[in-house]
């Protein structure tokens, strides 16, 4: 199977998610709108103006497998990490896994809130007053918050403090070590400050990294930097001092 | 099956979503938070606190379902449908489904941003500027968008414009039903300005009312009135004139 991912090329974005979850299992697929070969931008807009489906997604990313067509980052990881070997068989693990992966989304679009907390329409420098506010906030409660239930997840898991879902690596590891990469370089200062008080996820982190063909894929120039258009944006004035 | 729904009382909030599916398949179940008998806060508390499971929620609503403790909405009700009724059995369909609900998500947490935009941890009344400005850009552009982007999907299903989901009723046209009764108490002027460009929609919303379980659960004192401590809240200076 050679899996399509159709996501905004110039990003790392949410299709990083996505990425890093094919790359971890060595899977064959193309990134369709980063590869003219591929169909490029073009096909990526057949899908989003309905022209080459009836089940039209929202928004990227998406992924085509086959005849079938996923759409949201949690959904393609659900649907992938069992063909992958990235999730245990059983349902109740599943559906766990899968809570998880919701929370990271929630975690993700308030970190991308407090660059754009009047929404996608207006640059940041047209709400600049108003993200030094939501950023304000998000260092002090929202990232703590998030990072210490990520803590406590790894601390009570019965599986041991290595992994968030039982006994083994599994996709939400993954994830979640992509919210830390994106996280040191957005909020370099803050989540410095905080990581002696989540020793675990900083730990699970550091191991996901170190897996072969993670640590292969981020030396490669398939891993594409992130950068002021993203969602993990570097802006010191809303980091702390 | 009893199912046991842990949702912050004195709101509809997220638990509405599956207070609906749950009504509209008469099924058996409890809202601990609301009921002193079945537990109440308490209940409730002991979960997010990590004390009754070690696998603690981030946030209500989640569900229990004998030993499994199933977390977010879109999760909650992929899990319940197929028990319900409410989903046909083929996997393309479900990732279908679960993508558009993916997507109510989204337009949910848009919805609730118009009046809360720098984050949960202000009141209103701390964030009426910046929530005048982005309640302007959610009218003009995001309401708009989501909302044709429904209708889009109805026109284009092959199963007939009446369903989101192939040829019959399923979970994400009861969900969809409660966004648009939302808006038009969040959102009057806006929701009847647009409601001429998605015929569909608001024919899909008036059929679902309709239905047998869910006119009674409407109509009894378990469904609760829209207020200005939810995500649909009624601020007329939010609304477009």
């Amino acid at each position: 199977m050679r899996y399509e991912l159709y996501y905004w090329p110039g990003i790392p974005g949410r299709g990083e998610f996505i990425r890093l979850a094919l790359e971890d299992a060595g899977a064959d697929y193309v990134d369709v709108a980063r590869d003219a070969a591929a169909g490029g931008m073009d096909a990526l807009g057949r899908y989003l103006d309905g022209d080459a489906t009836n089940q039209p997604p929202f928004a990227p990313p998406f992924l085509k497998a086959g005849q079938v067509v996923v759409s949201h980052v949690a959904n393609i990881l659900q649907f992938l990490a069992p063909r992958l070997g990235q999730i245990p068989d059983d349902e109740a693990t599943r559906l766990w896994a899968h809570g998880l992966q919701l929370t990271i989304t929630d975690f993700t679009a308030e970190i991308h809130d407090a660059h754009h907390p009047l929404g996608p329409g207006l640059y940041y420098e047209d709400q600049q007053a108003e993200a030094a506010r939501r950023a304000a906030t998000f260092v002090e409660e929202r990232l703590p918050k998030f990072l210490h239930y990520f803590e406590r997840v790894l601390q009570c898991n019965p599986g041991g403090d290595s992994f968030l879902v039982g006994e083994a690596h599994s996709y939400v590891d993954t994830s979640l070590f992509h919210i830390m990469a994106g996280l040191r370089y957005a909020f370099p200062n803050a989540t410095r400050a905080i990581e002696p008080e989540i020793p675990g996820v900083a730990a699970l982190a550091e191991r996901v990294a170190q897996r072969n063909n993670i640590a292969a894929y981020l030396d490669s120039p398939r891993r594409q930097a992130f950068n002021e258009h993203g969602i993990f944006r570097h802006y010191p004035e809303l980091d702390s001092a």
